[in-house]
């Protein structure tokens, strides 16, 4: 047993007063998670603040034969910047490592440590004129060493891939305490493995990013938006290839909303109205964007749906008419997770299948869904370009709410099968953490789980970093 | 020792009559790379032609402990797929692995076999009215394991990023002769360690690629080509910013062609003609491309390049005015190591530095060069606007060819080294294999040389797997 007293006060000597946390009214914003299903057991918090500092603490923990659990904004959705009580360790925040190092506007990077606030970054691209273009709902809050650790998706991903496409370079502490520069502004480099790819997305198991050098583009200086009424989801799939077409690279977002997760948000969301004159089933949000100012995106938009409109893919659309009207569009997307809070309980999924699955995959999990739990009113929404579906559940009206969350795990399992099933993924964007551990166990072949065992022996033989999450 | 008849014996049995090929008129073309550096010493050639068959083939030589050496088009550029005296072994051909399994125009995908020509996937994509953008001098017969397994560069990186962006899935024997089936569709999974990564480009010392699923893109309707002249390179990369800023994701190429290697080919390459009226000392070659069929994009690129000519970036321009002579642009660009072998021997190097370092480089390696090797001609080209520079030096005039070419490594040395001082590689598009094994030793820090030896550790225990490349 670690004397966690001790590794306290070495710590402490090292990294000073600010270094350490242990008060437990201070202690709490890092040991409980946004929706509660999780408290961490760590008996304090490390704060370091430079890479040196990181690289420090986790040597003196390496040392004391101490695990360390790498938090950054404390928003991730499946558990993975937690401390269990049976891997004990102590966490490690990032969260004093915010400086941007670099804004290199003539080869379009951003050098930026592992605290950085994702919408501070956003915001420093911004005043450069340059485009990080990494968005999704936490982004005022977390920050960017979770994202790349857990290779986030988001709203851009349809243009500008994952994070992991959006990363040139990476400072990494490894599971001994040394520091792995690999900061580089490249866009090529073929001299031997391409190491970084295995801290992206690893979740903290495999090293500690501390900092990392980014891809910026050009700032957009139009966009169009418009929300349309399609048939059923094979017709949003015919659009979504008319729309790849005609506008390739000026295509950055194609959402599906279900007719009832929409019906909840105009129910729920102050302020928001319908966008059509009558109500109907199946809706896709499209944005094109583009950094030419000259052509009007919004006539080329328009010249997209009235084709679709005539091939029968769409009933109904609407193009947004100002930027004040694109926005207020968005956020009926935006706002349907709140919106289902007032209906009760939700039982959520996040999968992803090839594209030409998605209607299969959204039949058979709904037929599931209402065999498993009657009168369960689905919420189904999503980044349709990408085929990754929010696949929601709310309860019954008149359901005991504990009751209904307490087939959680028995549901999730009967409609991550569909989506593997297809072909599909049972987390496209959230990671495995603790949550998805049990999934990965049933849906990965024992061959890839073995190999990831190999990775995670030949980087972190002692299994120090991060413990028990993705897999055991 | 392996008894190597008992091993031909044991895989022709398995693989038939077709499997095996020993008769040194037919090994020829296996055994000599077209720069005739290497020349194999292996006793046969085994050529699976399934990926069945592959994990036989490698199963069988593990058991008999015989090193395995995998070769696709035979066209790399630093021997690669080469066997040598030190590190005996068989060649492994993937050339019987062709089929194209299947294209998905709903998902836009495409999965093929490791040995489809990449010239023929670029065509079943274009029939299908898609773009597969993986775009080199080789297309002709290099094959997509190769492209995959070396992580190739070529044209189109700009805007679609190198082979290694380009795969959504893999199908990869392993080195006990075990299968990972990782062919998937998805653009979002994360579910855990992204082990298509440690194959790609890892020059097939981790694994074989047999299969992958790659990225389709809609095709372009139009594109727009022009040469321009530049005073000096600064003005080049402003140019490329603007361009970048005003024509964003239509932006797929920006090449660099010093005065000098553009005389070379208009000297030397039937049927050129200078673009411009004069000449200069550097140009640079634009292209945009665009999925969008109405807007001129002729008419957008002649507007930028009046507005870099207001700026006094640019000092000349030809914009093409029809697909001919936008394939006679490229033309000048493309023949430019063709243009080099009439005037001699040519070193040549394959860099990649941060882009705002580009103009230091040239400089610099212009100088180093000159004194290392007096009266040198340099013809300096590459994507510029990937930051990768073929920095190539033909001989003297009168020079002894081979007292040219025995300052091979001392040139490469030196202008490596410039390129690595400045935060650049050593490789950028070609890969380690033989030829760049000892830049690595010299420019990778120890740290990442150790992690890589992990890695092959951990995935290839008994070293049968291309032994020798990349690193000892």
């Amino acid at each position: 047993m670690t004397d966690m007293d001790a590794l306290a006060g070495r710590l402490s000597d090292r990294l000073g007063p600010r270094g350490i946390i242990r008060e437990p009214a201070l202690l709490e914003r890092y040991l409980s998670e946004q929706r509660g299903r999780y408290e961490s057991v760590a008996p304090f918090v490390a704060r370091p603040a430079t890479a040196d500092e990181v690289a420090e603490t986790v040597f003196i923990c390496a040392e004391a034969r101490c695990a360390v659990i790498p938090q950054g904004g404390n928003t991730g959705l499946v558990g993975g910047a937690v401390v269990t009580r049976d891997r004990p360790g102590i966490l490690l925040s990032l969260e004093r490592l915010r400086h941007v190092r670099e804004i290199d506007t003539v080869g379009d990077t951003m050098t930026v440590e592992a605290g950085c606030i994702l919408a501070d970054i956003q915001e420093a691209a911004r005043e450069h004129d340059r485009l990080f273009p990494l968005s999704l709902g936490a982004e005022g809050s977390c920050q960017i060493g979770g994202n790349l650790s857990t290779n986030a998706g988001g709203t851009n991903v349809l243009r500008y891939g994952n994070a992991r496409d959006l990363v040139l370079g990476l400072e990494v502490v490894l599971a001994d305490g040394r520091i792995w520069h690999g900061l580089r502004k490249l866009r090529k480099d073929n001299t031997g493995y391409d190491l970084k790819q295995l801290f992206l997305g690893s979740e903290g198991t495999l090293g500690i990013i501390t900092a990392a050098t980014l891809r910026l583009f050009p700032l957009p200086r139009q966009r169009a938006t418009a929300i349309a009424a399609v048939r059923d989801v094979p017709a949003a799939l015919a659009l979504l290839g008319l729309t790849r077409a005609r506008a390739g690279g000026a295509l950055t977002g194609f959402e599906y909303i279900a007719g009832p997760a929409l019906e909840m948000v105009l129910a729920h969301v102050p302020g928001t109205r319908a966008p059509l004159a009558e109500r109907h089933a199946h809706y896709v949000l499209i944005e094109l964007a583009s950094e030419d100012a000259e052509t009007s995106l919004r006539e080329r938009l328009e010249n997209i749906l009235g084709d679709a409109f005539e091939r029968e893919f769409v009933t109904d659309a609407a193009l947004a008419q100002s930027e004040t009207q694109s926005e207020q569009f968005w956020r009926l997307r935006e706002t349907i997770p709140e919106a289902q809070k007032p209906e009760g309980a939700s039982i959520k999924h996040d999968i992803s299948v090839p594209i030409d699955r998605i209607d299969t995959f959204i039949r058979e999990a709904l037929e599931r869904a209402a065999a498993l739990a009657p009168g369960v009113r689905p919420v189904v929404f999503g980044h349709l370009g990408d085929g990754n579906i929010h696949f929601n559940l709310s309860q019954p009206v008149g359901a005991v709410t504990a009751d209904f969350l307490a087939r959680w795990d028995e549901v999730n399992e009967a409609i991550d099968a569909i989506a593997v099933g297809l072909g599909g993924s049972f987390s496209a964007e959230h990671g495995v953490g603790l949550t998805k551990r049990r999934a990965l166990d049933r849906h990965k072949s024992e061959l890839e789980i073995e190999l990831m065992g190999r990775l995670k022996a030949a980087l972190d033989p002692a299994g120090l970093l991060n413990p028990g999450k993705i897999f055991d």
